[in-house]
């Protein structure tokens, strides 16, 4: 009798050790991003809210300097990192103009198996075609919101979306249990997608400015410059127009080449990128700061055949 | 016998790993602060000592961005970020212009339940007044000083601060082996508390100055100059006097409104923050920056009815 | 019969959880240096690539602001910090002017017993004269390289080094699962050793300027100054000498004193800093701006006695 109980004490204690362990394997990453810098103690405030879920939890930052402001950027960030991180990992993402607005606070779930917490201002646009968003949940705040927090309006970064991401990636919640599912219909920043325009011509957008260096990054695929009949060996020239919101910023006929140092220093130059993606730089220069080009939605970069113009 | 000793043997484990299992509940935070930056090694150096007190435990940044020497910054960023923390966290802050004096070294225990592991040269003020001292104690370097650092007189912040607050985090130690307890009379910045000054007038001191944005945080709760009978949603002119040291250095007519696009872009105002303290901001321009004020202890605030002057 | 099984079985689920607590000990941290920033997402790629391969592993910076492709300062940093880390910590140091070339991807194991995973191109300078290279091993990208990855040239930061860090620092692989055994005749920097040049002068080279105060940390241990017959507290005159790539570019006869306040505002001052070596400073200023003076292999400095050129 004794010995049957001491057994199921003792199975007891293993349980709860097993449990522990099995508890552990659940937990999933945490991933912070905003253009709160790392000055201020914002990014603290957030991480004290996620330890405070689950003490147990890995945090860790994607960047906190984006551009202020900046949903595009945000954007680009979570796109490019996503597919890095184990499945499961969670993304906070704050870039967040409207907060105290009612923009919608979701969770989306991607096609590779990651979660992204944020405001739905357009953040989730180059996560949907990129990773995909299979499933769309609109935060619930009745429950999801660090307790003690309602009368706070300005800082959802640390009470809703911190305390709902350390939740779902301690697996305290399961992500039905973030809110009512929503029709993946995120909010999209509209964009030029990459496409061949004509026999001489492809248009696509820049997707970002690649610092300290200026590099312009776009989302125009190599592939589609061959079908131009132009490779980087060949070292042709070709004509380049950008435009912001349509309005004509550059245009210069400039080489295509493998590399750098194939043009002169302080020449620009087109090239193919790590990505087989299409990239404009300016050796041991800074094209975007010399060319006042940025990135973002509204940039289009249209790339012409050497003949084309002639 | 042999039968009972086996059960001995495996209580024995299964203790060792429910002790391992509660050790790791024991464990909290360790949160680091400083003006050190983050290109050189320092902070590295610091967390490196930690890990190797316990590598298991979890270290975070608060920032390391906080002014050289500006122990003000020190304080005000520990008492903002505190809260959003488990209790227990163990905070070092390191903001030490007088490292290899004979300043205090010693750990805080808070009325929040949180630690500060500081040089006592001031970074408490704040702390204080917020979340409350309830004990100190001076770190007995004889037994709290990384081994083998003794003659290393110039990183505190590593040798003794990183070290104490990771065995404090790790339960090596629990509080009261830090070393001797002290009267809690900590080093204060002797700066404005907020009040009324008159019928007329409310004064406080500038607490912060939030960048990138230059947004001026005062100590003023708004409920002080709804005394004065003024709200934000009547957009009334107050007139608002900054002195540093004494000496004026701002003094103007503003609009106190709820928020920036109530004034014209590069005009003043003065607001209500998301903590209910009175700010002072231009509208799409840098407040801090254009009247040259700064904050800490000896900068004050005057605000004044708009028909006090008149 | 079914009571001994039972004790197997509990015996088992002992061991098993025994054996998870001590692969808990066999992780070692993590801890990536680069010249990639915080602000693009490069340092959060690396991160997730190592939590890949295990969730548990603890991850830190030690700073990621080296000057881009600077070698020198990588070795710099990765000499100066280590011996503050526990003994099995796996460093990855990625500054590489050389990706895609045919430089050797290599893990250097430090007679400290840390190990270092680093493009062998002169960033274990530092490393070998400091903790010595006892063993080195040749990276097997057959085996380390992150699966799905081959395709990608120019990002071995992230699919080689981090990943083959991990899994080293996570116990995934022993230190001789990494490659091949190399002669450990790692690139070496050629940089002026300190010595005594002679009766009057000793001669070293410029290690380090510290931001962003900009003073100068040199490889002169001050015994060697001592040697010339000057201590710090007779506050005498020297002559020092700095040259870039044998050019000259400072020569001025300055005081040798014991602390920046020995001197005048705005001047420069010869001193012995807190690791018993010779520095140079402007008091309340910036010495490597104010004479353009930087670090590396090719600077070297001069410190002659007083009485040597009168």
């Amino acid at each position: 009798m004794f010995r049957g109980s001491g057994r199921l004490v003792t199975c007891a204690i293993i349980i709860a050790l097993a449990t522990g362990a099995y508890a552990d394997e659940a937990r999933r990453a945490l991933v912070l991003s905003s253009d709160f810098g790392t000055t201020e103690r914002f990014v603290a405030s957030m991480k004290g809210v996620a330890l405070g879920v689950d003490a147990g939890l890995q945090v860790h930052d994607l960047t906190h300097h984006i551009e202020p402001f900046n949903v595009w950027q945000a954007s680009y960030m979570l796109a490019g990192t996503i597919d890095y991180w184990p499945g499961g990992t969670v993304f906070v993402s704050v870039v967040d103009p409207g907060v105290g607005t009612n923009r919608r606070s979701v969770v989306a779930k991607t096609g590779t198996g990651h979660y992204v917490v944020t405001p739905d201002n357009g953040s989730l646009t180059l996560v949907a075609d990129k990773q995909g968003v299979v499933e769309l949940r609109e935060i619930d705040e009745t429950i999801n919101r660090r307790p003690g927090s309602e009368d706070s309006h300005t800082f959802h970064g640390r009470d809703v979306y911190a305390y709902t991401g350390a939740r779902l990636a301690a697996g305290v919640i399961a992500y039905d249990e973030v809110g009512p599912l929503l029709e993946p219909n995120i909010v999209r920043l509209r964009y030029q997608q990459p496409k061949r325009l004509d026999d001489d011509a492809v248009i696509g957008s820049i997707a970002h400015i690649e610092m300290p260096f200026g590099n312009v990054v776009t989302n125009i695929p190599k592939s589609l410059v061959d079908e131009l009949g132009h490779l980087p060996e060949d070292g042709a020239t070709v004509t380049v127009e950008i435009a912001h919101a349509g309005r004509p910023v550059f245009e210069q006929r400039i080489a295509y080449v493998p590399s750098f140092g194939y043009v002169d220093q302080g020449a620009p130059l087109l090239y193919s990128d790590s990505l087989q993606t299409i990239g404009l730089a300016v050796n041991s220069g800074n094209f975007a700061r010399q060319f006042r080009v940025a990135a973002g939605a509204d940039w289009t970069i249209r790339v012409a055949r050497s003949s084309a113009r002639e």
